[in-house]
């Protein structure tokens, strides 16, 4: 596993700036509307938190203790994070995003395209957990 | 990276035999209806197809020729696969999903639930290439 390229962001603007060495893979992705960016939670790379196997979603101690695969949470035993995003332009190697809550010099892992027809499920249900206001993601 | 678990094919059926030192991890997934699954493409797991960086979609030569970030080929530098699944069933470590397309003993990295609120955008748009019938993925 090796990054593709680095989490940009300057004041409210987020970027991707990928490695020149993969230009060519972005050809075509200006087509989607949005896309998948995975990113490692490089601020958590250390050996205890990647032990975490369960957590208070969203930091909130109301929230029930949950797996860790149950949740989004940025302390799981391998650190990749998920984030559909808007493109909004690409010059060069460098893609601005709209919507991609990792923190500035993630790695990024790699880029693909949303596909609504595999991709979106609004009927999905999930716990009432979920739908519970909170400020952090987990 | 390492493994969390393996995919296993049977018959029609498919199961995410999940390795045991992770089952505390899995608390809570039976609360959602879909989830995320991260796994390897391991049989493209050669540095000449790591270094591929653009396909005809879905190994279709009436596909123009784009590069591997948008598209969901099992071919790109970070060999990382990622299926929306529903979760049908757990039973221990063993969950069975239905809808997922990764090979028989795909090593699965990550699981997370599927959260429609951040996940479905059923107007995000795409390609061309993406409506045009096919029997394969990419």
């Amino acid at each position: 596993m090796h990054p593709i390229g680095r989490v940009v962001r300057q004041d409210d603007r987020v970027f991707l700036d990928i490695f020149p060495e993969y230009s060519q893979a972005l050809d075509g992705l200006t087509g989607f509307s949005h896309l998948w960016v995975l990113y490692w939670f490089h601020e958590h790379d250390k050996p205890a938190e990647r032990g975490i196997l369960k957590v208070h979603p969203r930091g909130d101690p109301a929230n029930p203790l949950t797996g860790v695969f149950a949740t989004r949470a940025p302390v799981r035993p391998n650190l990749i994070g998920l984030t559909a995003c808007r493109l909004l332009h690409r010059e060069g190697t460098r893609l601005e995003v709209e919507g991609l809550d990792a923190r500035d010099d993630s790695p990024v892992l790699d880029l693909k395209p949303y596909i609504p027809d595999r991709d979106s499920i609004p009927e999905a249900y999930t716990p009432n957990w979920v739908k519970r206001p909170s400020k952090k993601s987990g």
